[in-house]
């Protein structure tokens, strides 16, 4: 639990009784490698914080060709987070990267933590807009760098986890063949 | 200010005196077509509702080849959002492509409101997770439809206003050249 409130204190104040009507309806789990843990065509009923981790979110392709849609990481919130905004079905699924342990409320016990605790609507509030911060940046970056500027940001900023995943996963995020990422890494190294 | 209220009004029930406080901090603004209302590298400090008009987000190319990154309509909020949130500043410009009327509140008015309000942060909230579905939309569709989906769906959520936009513009949003995209107008109509 030490991890999640330490985020959240890094967002804004958090007083005691709201913090323990929010932790009481946090769930662990714990899940092995390569776990689909949000099914795609389903709808999204949690929000979680990755204690520790890798998550994928993929869209399988017709062509069995599945796209990387995008990543989280330690100390991140993961959900199929528009599925579960809407209550309508995702179109991707989430997978585990690596062995990760969540910690996950429902999203009938988060409406439950935004009518009873003063902090969760300021705190929702936070997270949706450096939820929104990420898509932007990342949608920004898909039309406006090259594939050796996205990579060159992925390795920057995760230079330890990026070892943990496999380049074709890396190569389909950054919109490039696994050939052509083999090249990008020779270059920068 | 019918039309924002009636907004906020249809995501929460709004109490008269939070709006009296909210809507004292707006300020009308007018512009006509063509007009750049935010700079490209500069901080974003206002969050706009489009009571009438068109707003165009763009990033202007090196090879004076410019994205069309984004469209708002008329009962929408706009602004460089991501800019406006980190206050960095913007690495997109805003410009109005018809004639637009605006109602605006400045960053530090709004943070005035989310602290002096009782509802302001639950509509922060759901308008964050708003734009947010509007961002995460527009990337998966980028990654997973057609350019033939991506026209289809535009002109069916925006009959009317598509015919106001210019085809390059246009183009450029959906990621195709302007004569692919005339092809597609022919087969579609």
């Amino acid at each position: 639990m030490d991890k999640i409130r330490k985020y959240i204190e890094s967002i804004t104040e958090v007083n005691d009784e709201d913090w323990k009507f929010f932790s009481s309806k946090l769930q662990k789990k714990w899940y092995s490698k390569k776990t689909i843990i949000a099914e795609i065509g389903e709808v999204e009923n949690h929000i979680s914080f990755i204690e520790k981790g890798i998550v994928r979110l993929l869209i399988p392709n017709k062509e069995d060709d599945e796209i990387t849609y995008g990543f989280s990481f330690e100390n991140e919130f993961i959900s199929a987070y528009d599925s579960f905004l809407t209550q309508t079905p995702s179109q991707y699924q989430l997978e585990t990267l690596v062995e990760t342990s969540l910690l996950s409320i429902t999203y009938s016990d988060l409406q439950n933590v935004y009518e009873h605790t003063k902090m969760g609507n300021l705190i929702g509030r936070l997270v949706a807009e450096r939820l929104f911060i990420i898509k932007s940046n990342r949608a920004l970056s898909l039309l406006n760098d090259s594939a050796e500027k996205r990579y060159f940001n992925l390795f920057t900023e995760r230079p330890n986890l990026i070892k943990e995943i496999p380049l074709k996963y890396i190569a389909s995020y950054i919109g490039v063949t696994p050939q052509s990422l083999s090249r990008i890494r020779k270059q920068i190294s």
